[in-house]
């Protein structure tokens, strides 16, 4: 599934390919998160035209909610509900329950919760997640794991990542013993826990290598814990994972963080950020972001980044741009949608130029501190 | 400015071609309603490439109190601003003053009122909006006009009636005495009134037809009289409307009046509705309209009409359009705003071929009568 093609000088960012049924993602690569089967604010033939997005995801725990498995399995599977004839992720639920603290009780057989919705009682388990992403029918489907808050004393992280383990191997178990309800294949993923606490995150990167997943995915991180101290995680984690893997860093984040992580050996990103902070107003540009609707930009009548390929930037006055979210028009939030898409996927393209042409240590440093300032 | 192309067998139905210095628009045409500058939930691109919009309406009085003409004017006018290089439509703000009701008082001078956003206090008299609309820089400038609601008394509906004959006097002068600020050419229409009294209507025809504007529209009709009586009005006023002018209904309206009234003579039209109610679901197809909240739409797995051009007819499963808009998903509002007015100005294509080879007056009652059914 994963070809690595190239480990960049001095640092541990890699290039390499994921092959799937529904296309080729060339990693480092960040997907679009569409929660509930459509990539907020954004249309289908955008992301692949414009943001140039090679696969999003979709969340297990929303979509079993709404629409529900049997409206997806009836349009016959997730791919063909949304018409999108490209690679899909879903997540297994897991950071969604966690999100639900006091409706939530996890046992040994998995995890119990009350909807968001209308309270109603339901029970992830690591089998049946298998069999719900079965129907969804992603290409790449996640095991049920938990999501430990973020400080988590050790015993509590420790408790927490053997659950997570026993959930996984059973998971794994029950993907083996099942197959595609549709005609392309399916992979599943890890995912590595064990809070902030070196040892555990090293004793979880192993035990999830042993049950040899087709990937794995670095959890439990993003939670609230400081920057620094997730990249220090994740560049342990990605010591002891296999260099045949893709990498996956669930829920990060800012372009800086990705520039980072990316260099700490990191394949494959997700993250709401993009899209969420569209919608406020917050713009990602070459150098750095910028808050919209800040009166700054009132009278501010020229092009943000002429030069760069999105509408938002290129085609319209930032007078204009400013006038619609100070109105809540939706033109604001869906222009601010794909442009800040468009940049993180055109960031992904970038960092391959620089791992190719062995420049990728030299910059990212410096060209994270730029697109981490405001401008 | 106006070419009148044919006449209709049978009916008044007519075809002509109205030409602005940002381009011919080919009439009897929908003008979508870009309130603040934006049609909303759709792109500009999406408006000349998808929709076949010509021409689009902007409004007086929104755009005065926000952005406000300062900020209009110092990004070069209002095509500019939005970054629209096409013919554009300005109401003068009459019929949004006439909606303030308690928070406006007319005087001989104009229409003193409180902005709907923060209380403060504004004039707008004859003169200055053509002054606004002059900073604005629309092709088409609307002259100031009272709308009295339905049902008003004949002797309200007189005296508003004379009421705006004065100040369109004053406003065609002040048109006259001034010229453009940018360096295309503008054009004003005037506004019949008369509320639903035949001579009054008759009358104004008269009056408004020899201050000698570029165009004529019909107001103070779809302000929640029958319809039938909207027709009846139509009817009237062009048969004293002069052939060589455009004629414009403000405000309607349902697929279905466009063609009566088409039939009785009129050019152009505006109107929220393909906009707001595709927000609120209703979609409208040519055999009739739908609401896509309702539960039969739950798991329907086709396209609604696959061989009508739109995204949301051909690409998506009925099921994931209804989803979207059960989840509030800001895709659903724009594929619904897109597709209606596409159907709109599709609509139009549709008359003018009937118009042309002389089939218009055997299809268009029916047709109306198909479209105005809810399937």
């Amino acid at each position: 599934m994963f070809d690595l093609h190239k480990t960049a000088l001095s640092t541990k960012a890699r290039m390499g390919t994921l092959s799937t049924d529904h296309g080729t993602i060339s990693t480092p690569i960040f997907m679009p998160v569409g929660t509930l089967g459509t990539v907020k604010a954004v249309k289908q033939d955008e992301l692949i035209d414009k943001v140039k997005a090679q696969i999003i995801l979709g969340n297990t725990y929303h979509l079993y909610l709404r629409p529900g498995c049997d409206i997806i399995e009836n349009a016959g599977g997730l791919h063909s509900f949304i018409n999108w004839d490209h690679p899909i992720l879903t997540d297994s639920g897991g950071y969604q329950i966690f999100s639900l603290s006091d409706n939530r009780e996890l046992k040994e057989e998995g995890a119990h919760f009350k909807s968001h919705l209308d309270g109603s009682k339901h029970l992830f388990t690591p089998e049946n997640v298998v069999d719900i992403q079965r129907t969804l029918g992603s290409d790449i489907i996640m095991v049920l794991d938990e999501c430990p808050p973020y400080p988590s004393s050790r015993d509590y992280a420790k408790e927490s990542m053997e659950l997570t383990h026993r959930w996984e191997k059973r998971g794994r178990q029950a993907f083996l013993n099942t197959s595609s309800k549709y005609e392309h294949g399916q992979f599943q993923f890890g995912i590595v826990q064990g809070g902030t606490y070196p040892d555990l995150r090293k004793e979880s990167s192993k035990y999830v290598t042993d049950l040899d997943f087709e990937g794995i995915a670095i959890g439990g991180l993003s939670v609230g814990e400081p920057t620094e101290l997730m990249y220090e995680m994740t560049d342990l984690n990605t010591d002891y994972l296999p260099e045949n893997k893709p990498r996956y860093l669930m829920g990060v984040g800012k372009p800086a963080n990705l520039l980072h992580c990316i260099a700490r050996g990191i394949d494959m990103f997700d993250c709401v950020l993009p899209t969420r902070n569209a919608r406020n107003g917050q713009i990602f540009t070459r150098n750095g972001y910028i808050n919209i609707r800040n009166a700054k930009w009132k009278n501010h009548n020229r092009p943000l980044d002429p030069d760069f390929p999105t509408d938002l930037c290129s085609q319209y006055k930032m007078s204009y741009i400013h006038h619609l979210f100070r109105n809540s028009e939706l033109l604001g939030l869906e222009l601010a949608s794909l442009h800040n898409l468009t940049f993180y996927l055109w960031l992904m393209e970038k960092v391959k130029e620089r791992i190719a042409n062995d420049s990728f240590h030299n910059w990212y440093q410096e060209k994270a501190k730029v697109l981490d300032t405001k401008i």
